[in-house]
């Protein structure tokens, strides 16, 4: 049987499995995903990466040239996200590990196109493209058991509704998705992220994702939550870190952050075969 | 740098990270262990499993004779159980592919004194020692929420409480450990099985393990179970598979169970350095 390697790492927490997959020859089906995200049964991570060569995935096939690598990023549902702020700083670091790419600067391929990456030591920033405030006059509506918060709407270019609350405990335990009216706002459901204003440069954050539950950090929720700050470089305290968010000047968010690689291995070749 | 090697594995998803320290000379500390339990920031898991030679450590040098290896058992927050029904079989599924140890029968010193596992195929069944009822006439009463119930207090020999319910989904969410009164009765603190039966040799059961929550599976609370249908071999049907609870001639509860290895590999030295 083939061995087939894995990388376990994670930004501030949000945490994957990187599976190298160079022949561009692994069948990762859903059901292997939930085995290999499954936090009991399997190994146990927020999504998987696979690294594979982008001249092999007909989807991404013309982000070739600008990037030899595609994060073919899968939640940990199956789902495919666009792009993932936190995921992409643990591919490039293993990327630069691997000697599969030299650094300061790796271009990486994803569904959501590609996407410049640049290390300083420990420090990975990540391009995030251009936040948008939500268009129309409908401002969405919050609601966490009894308590309901005007939110504001932004797209980057995953949907986010921003709440500032008092205190990161107002939203209770956060074991449900917040409804989020008049549903017709978001109508692809929307990543919804909790906010206290620390000082002008500094916010603390709580985020619940969309598919996925509460979590540690969210890159794209990050930015979300710094865009009433922008352009001065943010500081965003998620319960898994802290990343940082700057407005360059062509209205790019920056999103700034540590990827840790905790471990790497092999999966048990007949726990893979039984997927 | 040392390279530190680690095995993921679970019985009925009660999962584990091995350790093996053949030459017994890892530093596990309590702060170690936390780090890779975290189920995002480390590996994850309920636990670690050291796997060292009983001979090198002074608590339990005099099981050496019977059980060449010491299961070195953490919980995920540092604590030292006695034993793991569930862990033991994984353990000495460790053993045999590792060629530590050869079947079908291998004895494990443990904190709770050697344990011997008998091999049958893909089945691990593990003497388990006597359960005794809980001595004295207090009923101790389980409450979760506004719903309260009597229950049947075991020793295996560590303590359970078993609740017989009508549904699983009666004792709700299990996030806050069910209140068991009086306080007098489990000083130390004690498991909870809420159990529904199935048949005369089968029941379904969600446990709340002390000091760790609700958990997927518990070796000794199936035994704790099963107990009401004892001496026949009784299915225990927990949210992570399924064991079978016997017990014999002699009193001994016997616990039969799967065991299965998702992966193998190696800590990144760096991250290992800096818990």
């Amino acid at each position: 049987m083939v061995e087939i390697r894995f990388v376990k790492g994670h930004g501030t927490q949000n945490d994957f499995v990187l599976l190298p997959d160079e022949p561009a020859t692994l069948d990762l089906t859903t059901s292997r995903v939930k085995a290999l995200c499954d936090r009991a049964s399997g190994i146990g991570a927020d999504g998987v990466l696979r690294v594979v060569p982008t001249s092999s995935v007909g989807d991404v096939v013309d982000q070739a040239d600008v990037a030899p690598w595609f994060m073919d990023h899968r939640n940990a549902d199956g789902s495919l996200p666009q792009m993932c702020g936190n995921g992409v700083r643990v591919f490039v670091r293993y990327l630069l590990e691997a000697g599969l790419a030299t650094g300061p600067t790796v271009t990486v391929a994803t569904r959501g196109g590609p996407r410049e990456v640049t290390v300083d030591g420990g420090t990975y920033a990540v391009d995030m493209g251009e936040a948008a405030l939500l268009a129309g006059t409908d401002v969405p509506l919050v609601t966490v058991g009894t308590r309901t918060w005007p939110a504001v709407g932004v797209h980057v270019p995953n949907p986010h509704a921003v709440v500032f609350v008092d205190d990161l405990g107002d939203a209770g335990r956060l074991l449900d998705a917040p409804v989020v009216t008049p549903r017709t706002v978001f109508p692809d459901g929307v990543n919804v992220e909790f906010v206290v204003p620390l000082a002008t440069d500094r916010v603390a954050m709580r985020v619940f994702e969309r598919g996925v539950g509460e979590t540690r950090s969210c890159g794209t929720g990050a930015c979300a939550a710094a865009l009433d700050d922008a352009p001065r470089a943010v500081s965003v305290d998620v319960p898994g870190g802290s990343v940082v968010v700057t407005e360059r000047v062509d209205g790019h968010l920056i999103l700034s952050g540590p990827a840790v690689i905790v471990a790497r291995g092999a999966l048990d070749p007949n726990w893979w075969a039984s997927r």
